[in-house]
């Protein structure tokens, strides 16, 4: 009765760019074979962030790459405003692309009387007008059923991944390690990737004082490569830890692989410090050259982003990009 | 400028009970002196389910307490309508009191196409006209954050950690093992407040047959006296395998220890057959006569949530019952 | 300035199909020529159910056929769990398609303290994500209201009535009899149709007894053939006492016509036991065959259905099919 | 735990009235023992409809009493207005209080491509800050279902039906008349509770003209006296052929009897000049002096608007009234 | 990746007007080339509106055409119905193009106690259904921010300022007079326009009074050709004012201009008296003949919404109309 | 029927601050004699910002005090979070004071493409879960407009005004002035109150260069002493050249007087260098040391707000503070 049609449905494409990571923008304008829509983004005086687009988003299909590391509020405003500024333009359908999501780990109440951020900022997102989401590897996945508008949640563990089978054969009997429980299932699945065993860095507190913690590698890691594995390294506390405690037990060398370089201040200080064979990272994040160390490899996750994009515009599967 | 007042703020308390967990709501309104409301709730011969309050609930602070377990659908069902009847009636808060949360597993799009039913039934109980929830050791903590409503997450780990303190002299250098590693930060935590170490099962799927799994214990269990934690028990075959793996690996007696019975077939008939020395669990769900082993012992989560519906009644602090 | 366009406007058409009347749904993608998309329907060991979509739904006009029949809420669930399925697969329109609603009996308070449950369900549609509906036969027609999305009230009334037309030659002097004053008017419209008189029964409760019923038929039945015309069967006692009082004043044949065949205990065992020539409905709920008698015909709604789903579908008039 | 609170829950009661039923609202006021708070209600020379409260009602618990009678447009944006005004002025609950709610007719797409106004008038209450209602005998019980705020419909059939009782020993074999077939179950109630018998005045179209009908009395009305009954009076077409088809058919006396005078023109001209013993009605719409005929007879819903007024202010239950 | 697309996106175009402003309505369709859509409007002897669309607007992209002007409350009413209708007829997307809007100037609470009678009417507007709307020169722009869906908020500012331009040649040293403080602003940019000078008429309360009013002009207006500038005009007392002071001060020629023709009672009868050589207004309210006075001139605005229509529709952009 | 009830009626008072404008949240509580309740608010090395209440807010009466003055992103998200927190603590009625309200110069769409922030704003503090509003001198009074919950506009007005009041004599043939004609009219009640003429600042472009105006004075200031009065002074541009020119025209002592003291840069430096006599200001933004100067004066609003957060918590009329 009908048939595939060729043009996609939501009007035109259109790539949007806040300030907070315009080389991954371009880098997905560049896959895309689409120019960043032009805009200007003003800071005044008073600090009131102020959106003009250059042309028209009425009915368009509106992609607004943003992450949200530091400046984090006023990135976040910059994003608010811009979905805003779109839907009262009549944009056709507004998808925010937010490769690094803050307040990701203030997810639940887990002591009385403080707030669940994440909550609040999907709330904000849906508020200001947006119609769908894309993001990458939240701290929980459950982070999804904070937004009542359709989404899609990447992770970029086939990135990295990927790499570490690459150099697999390099790796002399590698180990997964942990250095926070609830990373564990994730660690597994990586784990069983690359096909290795895993460990366990179990920290505890010892007695009242927040400071004092009691470290056990629970596993094997004795002359083995050992590739501590998280989502995000933000201070680098638990990862200089995780670092020194493997190497105590005997850890022969040590990479470190995570999506989201936060990297907050003194993170790169500790890792320039420690014994770290390789950093993997992505450019969820932008990495200013202040914070580059020799032994950093970013990865990029444009290719993915760009392909999703691509894919939702033209109301394809996103899914069977991962062969699911 | 004001004082300090003694009456509640949202009219009379009024307690209501679905047909899901009677026993259990009788519990509490005996905690609380006040009798259960009186309310029909039939099943019609074609299947709807009328609700009628015998009294009017006008302006009152309204508690509804159902757990969601089998028949999980009707269990719900019962709930939804019996809040839409509150509102109806203009009762003046209506607060959901669901010992056990249905669909709390299904809380994230762990692959594509798939639904995130928690948000659902958040929404459901919202869209149905509740002002307030209640509910214990949620699968993922972030559920709270599928509801804009507030809510208040109790959890029945003090009630059943003071347990194995309880009979700590009686253990032999016990160690907490947690057979879901998505469970090892809790699990963690149990390990902490009993002051033993912790050991986990790894469970790994080998090829493609979903069945096929080779499981591993990640630290020493041996000699040992093991406590295997979990928050609920469904079919029971994790907790098959993590009691045999810790046998073979020369576990001395072993405890299971969980909040929620939901205890679907096989999970009783897996359990009559294991080595447990005992099984601790609460009554968020009934445990009808049939399922009931020697070796169970159920502890009773009423007199927690009497205390939080009255401090709830009464506007005053919850989270001071936990010194927080 | 524009030209009829030749293609849909909500992307592709995709048909689902819940577990509730799989044979209409066939039929409908039959008429459609459109293939039923795959999907798992899974219920758990405990009671949750789980929906999978085998494909995606991205950008997509969807069309999801489930009845509500029992078991109701297990149906229900099933439904609204695929919707926000759809919904969080990035659908583009998800219409759901229900032939019989349930609880369209409980569709105002006549009584204090009751559900206004035909709202409620209402509401869960929408909550879960529908953007319109597409139902039949409702009790009443006012629970359009009751939504906030669009929807496609159709009738049986015409399948139902050209059926009597087609065989009005045999009828010797028919008369409609409705046994629910509240159809009163839509008998009229049938009568009106056919051709015919009418007569009402009348029930009157006899003292505080619910079951102690004075009848009366009101109107001329002797010697007439009657047809005793309903929206649903449900346990077949009204229907039985009217046969009985016809039958009582004289009627020749009696002939019984619904459109939903709700038919729970002890409908059947009553329908099988009454002088009734030939009992007409639809499929909008399935007819086991144990349920199926020798006088029973079962008129298919979906040509209806499926040209409905076609027409919004390609954007055009559902009106004009009928004239109007 | 709690005991019964004296005081009322939402602050002090505050009675508000429009222009549109001024006498009904002080009556209700005097029932209350309340005075009608001051407020300007002006309309300026283009039209546009200022209002304008004398004092503050903060906090308070408010009644805004207005029908919905012509001038309807004006009357409803008054009551629109009303409502904004107080939710802006913080008031602590509002409660309008509709004794006849326009539009109600409208309430289903009985033909295509026609609106549900009633549900719109809902839409709009709600929109404007209302938080609960109050009405009088809704054409359709179902249109509650349209409000998603609670609300109270109350009734005048007591009211009107204890006037038949006390009149019932002057009456010769009273026989219930309904000129409508969707009023056909409410005539029976009444039927029932006056112990008498019922007739139905069938009204059906001829051909395509739309006024030509036939019509019939299915019953019997041969000497005994009739009472026509209804809901409500519009132009009084339909009971202008119902007394003159009764009086063919035989009827003595016939009484008139409806809670809403409507009364458009031209139905006091048809009224004037039918044979009607009595013609009985409410003052849920206001009876011009010009309109007002010698056979009438006005019963006040004041004081039953006021009770449910007083019970909702107190919390208490408004169902109790009834018995129920 | 993708190509402009040369149809529509939202289904085809339709154009309703309702009754207020028909001519307007006509003439844009003739600029669209588009007939009108058919309709009935019917008002019942009950004042309640009906409305019945001719055709099917399913999936289409449909404008409302309807002014504000008397009978406000009807004409509004008039306007939501219709919006629903379209709704509820499964229209793709719903604009309202509201020349004037009413309740402007009740756009803030400028003392306490009082409605925001705008934001109820734009609350009104989305509760029914509007998806966009498109109105002219709002009091006060900051009504847009009323809405929370899109809109387009024209200006006739160019039309008039054109006429005035073209007529410019003629003027003596024009200067353009505000008669309301308010409307400086906007004077200005007319001011800028046309390349003259300014003035002012300050309106001061003398005394508690608020008839008594002391009038001065800031500025000099001796021997020059005065433009009265202003957005409506109401009863004309204003204006009528500014007249004779400008005049007092020695205006030669006086000419009057504005956008909207409220011209509430007595205004027509006071502009009649006045020494005013040209009064220029546009037809966003229809000018009834009686209204009509030998020194008016009025301006069309259909062209303008013609094409703003267009281009929405078209999804292209409306702000590059005005070189922006 | 009721009495007077002198307890407030949502729970007892609760205070809070948050970082912006300690100093005058301490006045505020001062003036109410209720302590600031403790919190926890803390920025995190990743700028997360993260909120804990050392009490419980269960059922309480809770105002916010938070300025949006610079960092305007921080002080805004740290509104946001305090909100959600209290709500997710069961507050029970939450309101913001915001004395200086940000973005509300972004308050209509003046241009194509742009945002309406100040409803961006609005619109995430009710999504946040505030309950009302308290906020200052509004740029434009219609920004209540953007808010649907309730709120209380405060003006400093009088107290500012008063000031002049009881200066009065000292100064010679006082003149008002306003450097922005949007500013026009409430210049004007100014004049009103202190009884003084007024003069305005007209300020146009030359050619298409923004910076490049010419500036006029219309009214006399020849030997007078000018107050030029604004509502708030961000940069100091205007204000600079509205103080050049009325001192070319011959102005005597010039004061400058306005509520919020944004002092954007390189304002403090513009004001040091000008012949000003006196400027006046209020706390609605703290002034740090570093730009206080000598002829700066601060008028306090903490009494203003303090009585209104007591009237607000008690239930009793605002607008009686002012006589209306």
């Amino acid at each position: 009765m009908t048939h595939h049609r060729d043009t996609a449905m939501y009007g035109d494409i259109k790539l949007f760019s806040g300030t907070a990571c315009p080389d991954l923008a371009s880098e997905i304008a560049q896959y895309l074979g689409t120019p960043l829509s032009g805009r200007d983004i003003i800071k005044f005086p008073n600090e009131n962030i102020f959106v003009r687009l250059h042309g028209s988003a009425r009915g368009q299909d509106v992609y607004v790459v943003q992450t949200t590391s530091p400046p984090v509020s006023d990135n976040l405003m910059e994003l608010l405003i811009t979905i805003q500024t779109l839907k009262l333009d009549s944009a056709g359908r507004i998808t925010v692309v937010v490769p690094y999501l803050c307040y990701a780990r203030s997810d639940k109440k887990d002591q009385p009387r403080v707030p669940i951020t994440a909550r609040l900022i999907a709330d904000m997102i849906e508020v200001a007008g947006a119609d769908r989401y894309i993001t990458m590897d939240l701290h929980a996945g459950q982070i999804q059923g904070f937004f009542s508008i359709p989404g899609d949640v990447l992770t970029a563990f086939h990135i990295v991944s990927d790499y570490f089978l690459g150099i697999r054969r390099r790796l002399k009997e590698p180990v997964i390690v942990t250095a926070d429980l609830g990373f564990a299932k994730k660690g597994r699945n990586f784990a069983a990737k690359i096909g290795t065993t895993m460990a366990f860095i179990e920290k505890r507190r010892t007695g009242n004082d927040a400071n004092a913690q009691a470290m056990t590698v629970i596993g094997d890691v004795n002359d083995k490569d050992v590739i501590i594995v998280d989502d995000e390294v933000d201070t680098g506390g638990s990862v200089a830890q995780a670092v020194e405690i493997v190497k105590e037990h005997g850890a022969r060398n040590v990479y470190l692989s995570f999506v989201h370089p936060v990297l907050s201040h003194p993170a790169v200080e500790r890792l320039k410090n420690l014994p770290i064979k390789e950093i993997i990272m992505t450019n969820t994040i932008p990495l200013p050259p202040e914070k580059r160390l020799p032994n950093m490899r970013v990865l990029s996750v444009a290719p993915l982003l760009g392909e999703v994009i691509k894919r939702a515009h033209e109301g394809r599967s996103v899914g069977e990009m991962f062969n699911e």
